[in-house]
């Protein structure tokens, strides 16, 4: 299982960035990082009928109504990566006023655009 | 602004909710009625970018994260509406317990079996 | 400062109230309610700067952010009590939508609703 | 509406603020901040029953219990501009400590003392 | 892992109520159930460092300040399972208004309050 | 009731950081910090049925599901104080992804680091 979490991990955070967020998490607590390679990737994010990009639009919802910016800047970068565009991931992120209020969207599109201009050569899929 | 509006919320919500669902929110609070039909439908959801399965899924996922069981039940229907499967809405499901919790996966699981059980025949969009 | 607090919560939840909320909140947790008595109406609502009509306004601002239909019902007949009119506590409860999102209030205004269904006849102060 | 917007908007956050503040919704998102100006602003809060002061103390008692510190600063100088006192701003937050608990409180008053010590001069509504 | 989850789920939940629960799971959503086996119980409470009871005081703090009901209603079961008091889960639970406010802690109570009422032996572990 | 709420804050948050707590929260809000040392030390923590380290433990839990990362830092060390091991505390932490979900674990986890890097000399009770 955690063979099949840091592939699909990978998929999602871009490959060349699993070993380093592999070894901030270890770093934290190795008990949570073998949660998030088991359980988180090796078996939620491992289902396949949603497809990829659409998962990654539904975890930036969630993150955003929970003002949750540390984990959506990395989220943001992983929809683009599924194949997202800027203006998709906007959409998502303005209907955050209409279920969580407008404090939350304000939030969460400060975090995308600082996402946006530091990371500025993800914009197409598999960069 | 508010016709189109009503278009976008009876693509939604299904033209032969809309009339009710108007009487409805009419009768609660007709500003927030307004407000609804102009700016949730009018605006935000009107949106042309991301497709409308997709904004249904992330509805869910919205409405799944804060608990709110009433409107979800109402969304569950939405994302059927636009094509979503039950094991695509399951997924996204699934997912909450990731970002808000097990009891809120949980809940909203409930409130999803509950909407199928009670409304069989929408499994196919169009329907 | 229990009188003083029983003094205060009578002054919100009307004094013919009290009592059966005493016995409620005694059978309940008799130190839940000696904090209610003493610490939130003996010290936080006995505050003598914001006048009490703005302070019920305040509170229901809170709890419908906060999604508890219970205690907003009773502080929706408090308002009404300390001379707030149901257009005030209308648009107190759309501005909801603004911060907290349109779920929570639009279950805000059904709580509202109910209330002035069963207390038809508060709807001005002292009554 | 945008007109009505923009002079509600002014009305609250100081009509001097305005210019700068929409040209940074206007960077931010362009769709979010017409959303700012045609609904915010526009239709809930160019609602004119409630006093203004009253709403911005509401609007305060929402962004606390939401822990929107962000937000809160900008509205502590709002409510000052409509004429609320300092003590009353302390008396709303202290509320926040019943509502929905002490943390948020704390912060709250914290984001509050800053406003105050960063724009000493606002005491007074008009100035 | 499936075994483990199952022997430590017996032992928070009662191994008499672990058949119905699983079943009730299994007819939710099996893959919600899966994780409920494998990680909640199988990963997170198989953790031999915490006391059982101190566990699932933990627990019950956590679900009461997340307003989760039904889920607090199945903890205070649990929480008396490994000896937990009448007292100890009271003292929790009022301190839950210090830091979700009183709300919770009202909702939290009543919760506890019923759970006893409908199960009035198991006051004493291994009952 | 103030003495009662003076010895037991010292008796949580160490006796030594007393005096300087107590001096910025004077400085934040008289009231507030009246209402802590009464309410929140003098009545709610004052409760003797619960012992202490189990209590703070609790707090942990509560303050981490709520996302509220400085007092959680505050705690982490009263709990260190009251005897909880470092994987004491990581065991109520990671219960966080259970309830709350990842992101708020994750965050707690890192306050918790941050913590036992910046006073490492706490590690034994009474230190």
């Amino acid at each position: 299982m955690a063979q099949r979490g840091e592939r699909v991990m990978g998929r999602f955070l871009g490959a060349e960035n699993v070993e380093r967020g592999q070894a901030y998490l270890e770093d934290l607590d190795p008990e949570l990082h073998r949660y998030i390679i088991d359980f988180v990737y090796g078996e939620v994010y491992a289902g396949d009928v949603l497809d990829p990009k659409t998962r990654a639009l539904c975890t930036i919802a969630m993150l955003a109504v929970r003002d949750q910016q540390l984990q959506l800047g990395v989220y943001v970068r992983a929809a683009r990566r599924q194949g997202a565009s800027e203006e998709e991931i906007r959409e998502v992120l303005r209907q955050v006023a209409v279920y969580a209020g407008f404090p939350s969207a304000w939030n969460a599109l400060a975090t995308m655009k600082a996402s946006f201009e530091r990371f500025p050569e993800e914009d197409e899929p598999g960069s």
